[in-house]
């Protein structure tokens, strides 16, 4: 099965701590590694997790808030002091375009690293991003200000081919991808072998889901329903529920009712709250509601 | 004595690396903190080294490579969510703030923090800031765009009363501060006491002096005579100076050779190159020239 990763940079919230960094992963989709918020500090996380900076090429960016973005202009400076060229795409609300254009426009004078920004919209579901193996969609999630969160969503993957029907048929290589593709196979003899037989299924598309900063959005359950990983913001526990509430965050509780609701495989919790020195009432919280719960932690990598 | 201390937050130089954080450094001088450059990771650093942000509140910007300033959102932001409140004086070249200025007007909107710019020019010695008892000047630097270095100078402190005149003479405690100031006193017989034999002198001013990055400045020999400690950048060792001198920085060699034709007391060397793995030969390097030398290192706190 081709790779479908998540890599944790950085799990923490708005203020700093020692023990997290702030909001910042790199989803792993087969050759392509997209990186999701880029909070202060994510290219010197990026080399202690040994991710090639150099091979991220698309951004994604939640919202404007600083322990989403402000990680940018250094990531952006250091790619094109290590020479890298060319479009480097970055999806965000409109304001992170006007906001950051002077600072990278001074700080990228004369490289040829090109940021190319896309607008993202609050409303709805958009597909942003598409190539030969994913699509990237938004969710919209209700925060202080406009966020989105982010579905990666692999296409249906080509079939496996069952070997000894193409040994036994003596069916040439070059027919192979057509027959993946959806062709069947006419023998020596006339006898036609339908698509079907020549081929196995592969392993249904993975899906991974990626929420914060959100109150909780029980009008997604549907588009989350049954999804392989789900990446949910459980910013305080419930002894903070009513501060939750105020600044727009979910409660590991309420993350874990999420998960369970949409029946999700597996929930990831993080963005914690810098009041929890230790991130085992959160993770308890979780499971005792959804059991395949896990705690993010930087450096971890997941599986979709 | 008053504290007069740096606190080395970062002495990388412009690619992120495990070892050292972006340059960053705070000077206690007295109450007060100054926080000189503000590479990206500064706040964090600052909790890592338990410096109470809340106590910065003027900053000192060398030059405008992001290495040296990418910090400032993060920790400007951080300080309003903590519910730092007034101004923050940042002393910097203009571009500063009109690269800055979009950015930190939207993540401060709403925030009772004001930063306040003073843009700092190239040319010659100014003093950019003084309260009661320091001046802060700077010295014009040779990089690959503007820079300057700064000074910090302590005035001179008052002289000590001798306590055993005061004692002998009588003399009240409303009248210490005068006689330290300068005033003598008339005893009750009508003797008069000079000034001069009722104190003592104190230390003689200390004197801090901040060079990075830069090309060596011998020009700035007068200027950093004697000084108590200078921090010189050296980037590379000398088997690299055809680079150093591509890249406008010094070489450890050259910074060793600058602190001995000045005649100042201590060197501190930092802004290490990415490609050094271990500091030792950069210092061991400095140490053949000039032997009061030391390495800078993260979370190391000099006295001047």
């Amino acid at each position: 099965m081709l790779p479908f990763k998540v890599h944790i940079l950085g799990c923490g919230s708005a203020l700093p701590t020692l023990r997290h960094n702030a909001s910042a992963q790199v989803v792993e989709a087969h050759s392509n590694l997209f990186l999701v918020d880029c909070g202060e500090g994510t290219q010197r996380e990026m080399r202690r997790c040994r991710i090639a900076m150099s091979r991220i090429s698309h951004i994604f960016i939640s919202h404007l808030h600083g322990d989403h973005c402000f990680g940018l202009p250094g990531l952006l400076t250091t790619l094109a002091m290590l020479g890298r060229r060319g479009e480097i795409h970055i999806y965000a609300f409109a304001e992170l375009q006007q906001t950051f254009a002077p600072l990278l426009a001074q700080h990228l004078k004369g490289a040829e690293l090109y940021p190319v920004f896309h607008n993202i919209r609050h409303e709805g579901f958009e597909t942003i991003y598409e190539n030969n193996s994913f699509f990237v969609k938004t969710l919209p999630l209700r925060h202080r200000v406009p966020c989105v969160g982010f579905v990666f969503q692999e296409k249906k993957p080509l079939p496996h081919i069952r070997r000894e029907m193409i040994d036994f048929l003596q069916i040439p290589h070059y027919a192979i991808n057509d027959i993946k593709q959806g062709v069947g196979w006419v023998a020596d003899d006339g006898t036609f072998y339908p698509h079907e037989r020549l081929v196995m299924p592969n392993h249904p598309p993975r899906k991974y889901v990626y929420m914060s900063d959100t109150l909780p959005c029980l009008e997604h359950i549907e588009v989350v329903k049954g999804v392989d990983l789900l990446y949910h913001e459980a910013t305080f526990a419930e002894d903070r529920a009513v501060r939750a509430i105020e600044t727009c965050h979910s409660t590991a509780r309420q993350a874990a009712h999420f998960a369970l609701q949409a029946g999700v495989k597996q929930l990831l919790i993080g963005h914690y709250s810098a009041r929890y020195l230790d991130e085992a009432p959160l993770l308890d919280e979780a499971r005792s509601v959804f059991l395949n719960t896990i705690a993010a932690q930087e450096g971890l990598v997941v599986e979709v």
